[in-house]
C-alpha cells in the first residue's frame, strides 16, 4: 500500500507525485524522491523497481521478508534491512523496514508493524538543513526512528528483571522465577538477534570504506550506531544476568529444601519421642515397678512432654525450627 | 555415474555432449561445460581431471569425500566442498557436493545424498540472463539450491526445541527432555559443523580479494553468504537455549522434588499422630483413670482424628499438600 | 550551573572570564578556555555550543546524559563522555562527566556526581609544563582524575568478595552468601560496562590513527589506558571468581545437606531401636518366658540402651555424627 | 640415532651420505639432503647445527623437547615442532618431531615416538615429480604423515564419548560415567594442545605473507592446514559434547534419586499402615466393644491388608512405584 | 639500593662504575650501562633518571609499583614491566622486576622478590657474542630469567590439581577438594593475570612494526614469547580443568548422596519390619489363636528375622546395601 510518494530539493518539500504518475516519478535536478509503501505488494515493489533501476536480489529481499538485519551495497544505492521490535501483550512482535537508498530517491517499506512513520517524514520537513543532506539522511531517521523504539522494548525487559530478581531471594516462587527467567532470555535474545546484526551492519558504514552515499551523514549514523551498541551492551548484560540468575535460584531452592529437611527432622524427631516412652511401658514385662507407681501415668506423660519440649528448644537453638 | 554434460554458450544450452566425446568436452569459444556426477567413480574422477587439468588435491579430497566445508582456489579456478544435510525419520543425514569451477567449465559431483539438482539446471536455463554471468554462476545456483534445504532442517530442530520447551514447565517429563534436549544440541552441532565453515570460506569470495571468476557473482554469493549466517545466528540461538533449558529441566525436577518431599513429610506428620496417642493408652500402668471412662475409646479415636484433621488443614494452608 | 571558567596561555592562567563577557570568551592567539560546567542547563550548554561551535549531536548527548561511555571525533575537535562511578553506602553511583575539546577551548560538564574536579584544575595550574601541551590535557587530566575515582571502587568490590570467601566455606550464610554474590556481580557488571567502552574509545586514541589533536599527550593517554585495562583485568577476574563461588557455595549447600541427611538418619536409627525391642516385649503371646524373669524389665532397658550405645560408637566411627 | 641421510636431486635419490663423510654432506648444486635422526643426542644436533648452519635456538628447543608446537623462520630457514599424539592402551602418548628446513638441507628429529616415519621417505621417492618441490615438500609429507595419526586418535575420543553416551540414559553408572568423562575431556584437551597451535602456525605459512621456501608448496601446506581444521573443530566438538553430558549425567542422577525417593516414600506409607491400626488395637481402654467380636482379629488383619492394597494401587496408578 | 653498575662495550665488561661518579655514569663509546636496583628509593630512580632521562610515566610506574605488566616504548627507549611470581609455603608471592632499555643503558628495578639475578649477570658476561647485540640482550635475558620462575609455579600447580583429581574420585572428601579446587582456580588466575598480558605485550615487540632498539634480539624476543604461550596454554587448561572438576565434584557429592539416601532406605525398612509384626501381635482381640499357641513366641521371632533377612538379600542383590 503506497503511503505517499513526495518530491524534495534542496531540504524542502516540492510536491506530492501521484502514483501513477509514473514517467514522472523519477527526481528532476538534484533532488530526491522519497517513497513509503506499507506491506508493498508484488506489483508495488516491481513498480519502484523500475523506477529507480533496483537490484533483483534487493527487491526479492524486500518481498520475502524475515531477512536478517543488514546494510548492502549495490552499485551507488543501498539496501537497509532494518528490524522492528514491538511489545504487545508481554510479547515480543517481529517487524520490518526495508528501506532502498540512491542519489535520488529513498523507497522505505514498512511490514508487520502497528505504527507508522509519518512522524519521520513531519520532523524532516520541519528541518531542512538536515534533510538537504540528501536522501541518506532520510534512510537515518527511519533508522533513529526504528532505534528510538527498541528503548522501550528494553526497558520492559530489564523491568521485568527488577521484578523476578525482587521475588528470587524471597522464596517460595521458584517455579514461577525459572519460567519467567526462560522467557525472558528468549525476548533478550530475539531483541540481540534484531540488534547485534544491524549494529554489525551499521559499523561498516563508518569509518575509512564507507560508501560514498554516506559520507555528508557520517556523524549521525555513528550516532546511530551508538545507540545501537547501548542497547546490545544492555541486552548482553540482561542475558549475562539471567545466566546467573537461574543458578541462583537452583540454589535457593537448594538452600530452602535443606531448611524443609531440617525442620521436617526436628519435628519428627521430637514427635518420635513419645512412641518410644510408650512403648516400654507399654512391655508386658511382668515386674515392672513403675508400672504399679500411683502417679506413674501422669509422670510418664510428663516425661514425655518435658524430652520433647527439651528437644524443641534445642533444635530452635540450633534456628532447625 | 554421469547424470548430464552439456555445453553453454552466451547464457543458452548449445547441446548435451556424449561421455565418449572426448576430444571436444572442452568448451569452445567463451561458453562452459556443465558436467553433472553423482557418487562418481575414480575413473569418471580422473577423466574430468584430465579434460580440465583439475588440480591433484582437489581430486582427491573429492574421492575421499567427508571433507570439511571449504572453497579453494587452485590457480584460476576454485573448488568448493559443500556440505548437504537433509533429515530424514528423525536423524540428520549428511552429504556433499563437490563442485570444480574453471572459466570455462563445471563439475558438480554429488555425494550420499537422495535428491537429487535438476531442478537447479532447468531453472538456469529458464534464466540465460543470470546463466550468462558464466561458469560461478553455476556454482551459485548450485550453492543456493544446497542452502535452501538447510531451511528446513533447521525448521525441524527449532520446532522440535518448541515441543520440548512446552513440556519442560508442565513436569513429569523430565527424562524424556533431556534425552530429547541433548540430541537436539549433537543435531544443532551438526548442522552448525556444516554451515559455519562454508560461511566463512564464502566470506573470502566477497571483498576486496575475492578471485576474479567471482566478481560478476558477487552480490549473488554476498546473498548466499546472507542465508548462512541467518542460519548459523539460529543455530546458535538453538544451541544457547538449550543449555538454558538443560538448566532449567535440572531446576524443575530439583523443585519438583522438593514438593514431593514436603508433600511426603506432610503425611507422614499426619500418620505419625495415631501411634504416638495410640502408644499412650497402650501403656501398662496400673492407675490410668482415662482408660476406665466409658466413652474413652471413642473420644481417644475423634481426638486422634481431630488431631490428623488440624494437621491435615495446616499442610494444606502451607500448599504442602 | 558555571563552576569556573578561565583563559591559558603558554600552560598559565591568565584570567577568570566573566559568564556574561560572550564575545570574548573564546581564546585569543594560541592559548585555550576552560569551561567547567556541574549540571549544566539547556541554556548554558547552548551559550557554549554558540561559543566554540560544538555540534549539534554531541550537545545533545550530553543534555540527554546517560550515554554509553566514548570519545567521538567531531572534525579537529573531540567528545568525550566519561563515567563516573561512585560508591555511597554500598550503592554504585553513576555519573557522568562530558567533555568537549577543541584546539582553543575545553568545556566540561558535570553531572550527577557529588565531588567536583576543583582538585585537578589546581593541580593542572601548577604544573606549567603540563598545560603547555595544550586543551587536550586538560582532557587527559579530568580523565585521570575519574579513573583515580574506579580504584576505591575497586577495592570495595574486592573486600566484599574477600569477605563473601571467607563465609563461603564456613557454612550455614548460604542464603546471605548467594545474596551478596549476586549483587556483587551485579556492580562488578556495572564497573565494567564503564570501564570496558571507554578503554575500547580510549585505544582509539593512541597508536598509528590517532587524531593530530591528541598527539602532545600521548604518552599520558597511554598511561591512562593502562590504568583503564588494569581495572578491566580485576572485574573481569572478579566476576569470574563470583561465577565460580556461586557454584562453590552450591557445591557446599550439597554437602552440608549431605552431612545433616546422614545425621539425621544415624539418630533415627538409634532412636528406631527402642520401639522395635520394645514393640516385641509388648507382644500379648501367652507364652513369653522372658516376660516372667525378675530381672526382665531392667535386662530389657539395658540391652535398648546397648544395642543404642553400639549404634552411636559405630555412627561415631563413620563420622555421621 | 642417525637414521638415514640421503642426497636428493631434481626429485631423484643420487645416494646414502655416510654419518662420518662430513665434509660432503652439503648437498651439491641444487639438490638437499635428507637427515633423519631419533632421539638425537647432543653430538648429533651439534654436527648437524654445524652442517646446515642451524640457529642456536632452534637447536636447543629440539634438544630441550616438550615445547609448544611450532613453525618458526630463522632467516631464510624454517623450523617446525609438530607434536606427535599416539593411543596406547587408553592413554595418550605425547612425542614430538622437530624438522629443520633450509633451501639446501631438511633434518627431521623424531623423539619420544614408536613408529617411525619410513614410508614417508618410501613414498616420497616413489613420487619424483613431487620431491622436485624441493626440501619444503619433504616437511610438508613429514607433517601429513603426522596428522594422519591424529585421526585414529580423534577415532577413539569418539568411540568413548559414544559408549558413554549410550550408558548416560541408562542410568546405574553415573559414576563411572563421570570418571570416564572428565579423563575424555582431559585427553581432548592433550589433543587440542597440540592440534591448535599447529595450525595456527601453519596458518602463518599461508597467504600472502608466507616464506618464499614455502611458495612452491602452498597448496599442500594448505591441504594440512585443512585436515587440522576438522580435528580441531572435531575436538571442540568432543569438548563441548562432553560438557553438555556432565551436566545430563547429574540430571539423571538427580532424576532417579527423585524416583527412588517417591518408591521409598510410597513403600514406607504402605507399611506406616500397620502399625497405625495395630496400635489402635493395642490400646488398653476398659471398653472396647470392637476387641470382644468373634472375628476381631481377621477383620483387622483384613483391614490393613485392604488399605496396604488400596495405597498401593494408588502409588502404582501414580507411577511411583 | 644499588645493586651494582657495570660498564659494558663490545659484549665485554669494561669496569664496575661507582655510585657517586655521577658525571661518567652514561655508557662511552657505543657500549651500555647496565644498572641493577632492589627495592630502589625515590632518591635512586630520580639519580637514574637524571642520568638517563626517563620517561616521568615510567619513573612513577616503577616507584608505585603493582602495574599491569607491560612494555612500553617512550621515544627510542623502552620500558618494561615484568611479574615476578614465586610460590612460598603454598602461597604466591607477586613482585615486579622494572627494566628501562635505552640504546646506552639497562636499568633494571627489582620489587618484593627474595631472589635476585645476579645469575642473569654472570651468565651474560660468560657470553660475550650475546652481550654484543647491545643493551637489549639484557632486558631478554632478565626477561627470561623471570619466565624460568614461573614454570616451577606451574609445576606446583599442576600438581596440586593432580592430587585433587585423584581424591574426587575417592568421596568422602568433597569438602576439602572444593576448597583446594577454588584456591586453585584463583592461583591460576594470578599467574595467568601475569602471564597474559606480558604475552600480549611481548607480541608487539616481533613482526613487522618492532621498535628498531630490539630487532637484533627479535629471535630471542620471540623464544620468550613462545614460552608465555606454552605457559598461558597451561594456566588455561588448569583453569578449565578446574570448571569440569568443581562440576564433577559436585556431581560425584550428588550421586555419593543417592547412594546413602538408598542404605538409609534400605535399613529402615528391614528395621521397620520389626515394629509391623510386634504392632500386630500386641494387639489386644479377645480372639487371637496364634498368641495361644505354645511356639508362637519363637514363631513369631523367626518370622521377623526372616522378614528382615529376605529384605536385606534382596537390597543386597540391587547393591543398595
Amino acid at each position: 500500500m503506497l503511503i505517499n510518494c513526495v518530491l524534495y530539493q534542496e531540504g524542502k518539500k516540492i510536491r506530492d507525485i501521484p502514483m501513477d504518475e509514473n514517467a514522472r516519478w523519477r527526481a528532476e535536478g538534484d533532488g530526491f524522491v522519497w517513497v513509503a509503501l506499507k506491506d508493498a505488494t508484488v506489483g508495488e515493489l516491481e513498480a519502484v523497481q523500475r523506477q529507480f533501476g533496483l537490484h533483483e536480489l534487493a527487491v526479492e529481499d524486500a518481498l520475502q521478508g524475515h531477512q536478517r538485519p543488514k546494510i548492502e551495497e549495490y552499485g551507488d544505492s543501498l539496501f537497509f534491512v532494518i528490524p522492528l521490535v514491538e511489545m504487545r501483550d508481554g510479547e515480543l512482535q517481529m517487524g520490518e523496514v526495508d528501506v532502498f537508498v540512491g542519489p535520488h530517491y529513498v523507497v522505505s517499506v514498512r511490514s508487520r508493524s502497528e505504527h507508522g512513520f509519518l512522524g519521520v517524514r513531519a520532523r524532516a520537513e520541519r528541518e531542512p538543513h538536515m534533510l538537504r543532506q540528501g536522501s541518506t539522511f532520510v534512510a537515518y531517521a527511519l533508522l533513529d526512528a526504528v532505534i528510538d523504539r527498541y528503548f522501550p522494548v528494553l526497558d520492559a525487559l530489564e523491568s521485568e528483571l527488577d521484578r523476578i530478581e525482587a521475588q528470587i531471594f524471597e522464596g517460595g516462587a521458584a517455579r514461577s522465577n525459572i519460567m519467567r527467567l526462560y522467557k525472558l532470555k528468549q525476548q533478550a535474545g530475539e531483541l540481540r538477534h534484531a540488534v547485534a546484526p544491524l549494529m554489525e551492519a551499521l559499523g561498516k558504514l563508518l569509518g575509512g570504506r564507507a560508501p560514498t552515499l554516506c559520507l555528508p551523514s557520517q556523524h549521525y549514523f555513528r550516532n546511530a550506531y551508538d545507540h545501537l551498541s547501548r542497547i546490545n551492551a544492555a541486552t548482553d548484560s540482561i542475558r549475562d544476568t539471567i545466566g546467573t540468575a537461574i543458578q541462583v535460584n537452583l540454589s535457593m531452592v537448594t538452600i530452602e529444601e535443606g531448611e524443609v529437611t531440617k525442620r521436617l527432622a526436628a519435628w519428627a524427631a521430637i514427635v518420635a519421642v513419645v512412641p518410644a516412652f510408650a512403648g516400654i511401658w507399654g512391655m508386658n514385662f511382668k515386674y515392672m515397678p513403675d508400672l504399679e507407681w500411683a502417679y506413674g501415668y501422669p509422670l510418664a506423660i510428663g516425661l514425655m512432654v518435658a524430652a520433647c519440649g527439651a528437644l524443641y528448644s534445642r533444635f530452635r537453638a540450633a534456628k532447625w525450627i
